[in-house]
């Protein structure tokens, strides 16, 4: 268990791969973000770090509302595709055979094909190098109706998500215990 | 494909869940987050979104510096119980058997048992409601040797990460691409 120091670099994983939709009517368009996360709980707040010079960045700051559409292993070659391409060049939606969806909140599309969607608007705006940190508020969270069990109950294992790990998609694989879990008591077997 | 609206929420998923490490020496302690991400790449930043009532907040924020160590399907129970259970009452290096290593920037130990460590120094901090965001710059990277490849590159696919999803752990599946797969041409049948 010996480590080499290596210079600093963005090598935290794995993180999200995430579709955000920006831009509204025809003119909307994709990205793909995996610098992106939860910054609080309540009030529930998320992120997403763009390069300022992206063709997305103007569409997201100038309206101040995006979409985080959650990527699925279907999903990951759309994904892929919307994060090497300009929408400068091409309709992605088109292109990748995707179906805008009205959002309940903000006047961006989601992706239809996407299991969950975060409505965001922006919060502020924090330039930090290459990358500016676009901090915002989840007004609405989409939920696709196969996900919700007959309690109500949000089954997010049944979508086949994806993560980004170091220049890899991954499909997230079995589950290895739940939030917890480490500190449960163990059901008392019953004896006879 | 048809959605349900709800109520927003802090529906990212996955995430990573990671253990932070804080302080030094005997009084160093470990806490997990699940609510971190990549900021920017030049300058490599990184955050972590901590409850200010959290034993280890004032740990973070006086000494300026924490380390963010990546979490295998091996440590998910130490993971897990790292962030349920707080430093007052526990220390939790010697509770989960984990060693103290040292990192080469800052003066917080990292943990031996994980494959890769980011040494962190405090930017700034972003109070938002039930968690304030810290904004560090990533000082250093320290990778295990075993994950390093007689060239020099990094493959962190064979150290089986976690991620987290909604309250669920799970280990990272198989790798379903590459970044910039969907646009690569592919390599031409040769024909006798």
């Amino acid at each position: 268990m010996t480590k080499t120091a290596w210079k600093p670099g963005a090598l935290l994983a794995p993180v999200p791969a995430v579709m955000v939709t920006c831009g509204a009517g025809e003119t909307a368009n994709i990205l793909t973000i995996a610098w992106t996360g939860i910054a609080c709980t309540h009030p529930p707040k998320t992120y997403i770090s763009v390069r300022p010079e992206r063709f997305s960045y103007p569409l997201i700051v100038e309206r101040g509302e995006f979409a985080v559409n959650l990527v699925t292993a279907e999903l990951i070659r759309a994904a892929d595709f919307c994060g090497v391409r300009s929408g400068r060049e091409v309709d992605k939606f088109a292109a990748c055979g995707l179906t805008r969806q009205d959002a309940s909140q903000i006047s961006c599309p989601l992706i239809a094909e996407s299991p969950l969607a975060l409505e965001c608007r922006v919060d502020r705006i924090i330039p930090l190098g290459s990358h500016d940190m676009i901090l915002a508020d989840i007004a609405a969270v989409d939920v696709e109706d196969s996900l919700i069990d007959a309690a109500g109950r949000l089954d997010l294992g049944r979508c086949g998500l994806a993560a980004y790990a170091h220049g890899s998609y991954h499909i997230l694989g079995k589950e290895i215990g739940h939030f917890g879990f480490s500190v449960r008591k163990k059901a008392r077997k019953k004896t006879k």
